[in-house]
């Protein structure tokens, strides 16, 4: 795998935001990933809304310790948000191989073996973030009770969207939020239902609808590819249909920055991942007027996991775009790496609009 | 399994209609199955939307034949609306061991072995029905190619809304169609992304929102489980909760009527089905004002494969509803009977509803 030249320049900052930069939710529990961050440009401030994702400290040889939302409590005080579920690790009846998940031995996902909450950072420079001590938006409901993920912030008309996956024994499905300060969030109900994530919203109208990509995972017929959906008022969606499918080595795709808008039509930054489970960022273009036409896409990605800290970490061999800032011609993509930390790398729009112009012709 | 004890009782006239009823769309062709039909009182009559599978005759040993939508064509007359697609039996990549699906050796459906279009067939006295000769709702675009399926219509405010399965190798969705006739029909594109399927809409608003009963099929965490939603205009949905769970010995649940009015609640008769891929049908009561919130559920189903046609047929041991026609306190459940013929029986409304009713004590 290699990718088009566009000179993409990883800060020298990176990781931006790493694990140990991040104050667990209890003295006793660890923090195992700082990544996948929604970002957005807010009143002078970069702010990045952080995956954090952490478990219960594990001294027992014995038993895996798996935090799950303390549904009994409800939403509330954070101190008892949280429970801890005991697992054998002796018990044959599950599979431990993969360290994000429990599985059963019909490969269903029994658990996770972290929980994320979504925590704000912000920065003046974009390069320089300070972490909140606490839990900005925790888990909340039947839905969430494995845990909120994978954030997208879009503004359309003052107001910040982020949509983000919800994710219990119930199945993956995508929620959104509203926020004006990133102090004060309203939950605005499940948008999509299982099993679908990697949602962005378009940060305009366009003939007359909003506009998101989401990206389904279809049970028996089907791919884990991008679709397209629209809505009156961005909380009910319909008219989906089928945007882009996966190329020959690709195993999975999904919308990753908001779309950009661009005089060439919508930049969408998205990500694959091959059957080795790699993920890498990739760009295409759509129809500036009808988004759901894709009028170019480069065959090759803009990046790969090449850095340290994109090929090692708890799941290493990622990069993984949730957003991006634009200002002038330098685009500047936040992504989580390996699951594990927070990066930045910056490329030039033009150019890079340059190659998906090539590929129209 | 046992029913529970309403004194279900099956038409004298059953199968009502079944595969030789039926005009092939081509003269080669062979209907596999008249089933999973949509009903509804209409004008005096009772309309079936028949969900009619069928495929080309199979005159080569060596290479199953398999129809898809003819997309270089796109709608129009139906001369040419259909291709066949040779598939050789003794491509040891293929696994013909189901017989409705051709799967990969990672269980990935690969073709479907018959596509399936909509049939109208009309009926004054609910048993003797005159089935339309030529298809009435063939597939249309990339995402049927592989057929339409299991319709169910609801009328609102004198509108036909038939909410149907869209099946393409894109995966499984669901469409939507308006009609005042059954003679035009008007495509309101994909309200559910895939996997999803088994949609009924409520025959009203409540508190001011349309609603419908989903059921996803979500992939790696959950099961085949009934979900609800809810819509300002029947077109855009959001809102998703879920709804109702799989009892101990389910493997799958989904919606099967459009919910019936009572004083008691929503009645819905659902279908599930469990591992030996046993489908049967089973009630519960939503409140009537919050139709979220299960009220009653009975633990046993309502009716079970028993009869001949309902045990043997194309994939046996089936009953799955679609529709029901209630008059005063009779209740006609038309049903799929093992995927291949339509049958309907009949059940007493009050006495249902004492079992249900007795449940919430």
């Amino acid at each position: 795998m290699r990718t088009v030249e566009i000179n993409m320049q990883r800060s020298a900052a990176n990781p931006l935001v790493a694990p140990q930069d991040i104050v667990p939710s209890y003295p006793d529990w660890e923090v195992l990933g700082a990544f996948n961050a929604g970002v957005i440009r807010h009143q002078g401030e970069i702010i990045m809304l952080i995956r954090v994702a952490e478990r219960p400290l594990q001294h027992d040889p014995d038993h895996m310790l798996v935090p799950v939302l303390n549904l009994e409590r409800g939403a509330g005080e954070h101190a008892e948000v949280m429970k801890t579920v005991k697992v054998s690790r002796s018990d044959a009846s599950y599979d431990f191989s993969d360290p994000r998940v429990i599985r059963d031995q019909s490969g269903n996902t029994v658990y996770l073996t972290s929980i994320s909450h979504l925590r704000v950072a912000r920065s003046k420079d974009g390069q320089r973030f300070t972490v909140d001590e606490r839990p900005t938006i925790v888990p909340e409901g039947e839905l969430e009770s494995w845990g909120i993920e994978d954030p997208r912030i879009t503004a359309i008309d003052g107001v910040c969207y982020i949509a983000y996956s919800a994710i219990s024994e119930r199945g993956v499905c995508v929620g959104l939020l509203t926020t004006t300060d990133f102090e004060r969030f309203t939950r605005e109900g499940v948008m999509l239902a299982p099993t679908n994530k990697d949602v962005v919203l378009f940060p305009e109208k366009i003939n007359g609808k909003y506009y998101m990509l989401h990206r389904p995972v279809p049970e028996g017929i089907g791919h884990p590819e991008m679709w397209i959906a629209q809505s009156p008022d961005l909380i009910h969606w319909g008219s989906h249909a089928f945007l882009m499918g996966l190329s020959e080595t690709d195993a999975r795709i999904g919308a990753g920055c908001v779309p950009i808008k661009t005089e060439a039509g919508w930049l969408i930054l998205y990500h694959g991942a091959d059957k080795a489970h790699r993920y890498y960022m990739a760009a295409a273009l759509l129809d500036p007027n009808e988004p759901g036409k894709v009028i170019a896409r480069l065959a090759d990605p803009i990046m790969i996991p090449e850095a340290d800290y994109e090929v090692n970490g708890f799941f290493g061999q990622v990069i993984f775009a949730c957003g991006a800032v634009v200002e002038g011609d330098a685009v500047t993509m936040y992504y989580g790496a390996a699951d594990d930390s927070m990066g930045s790398a910056q490329f030039s729009l033009s150019k890079l609009l340059g190659l998906l112009r090539a590929e129209m012709k």
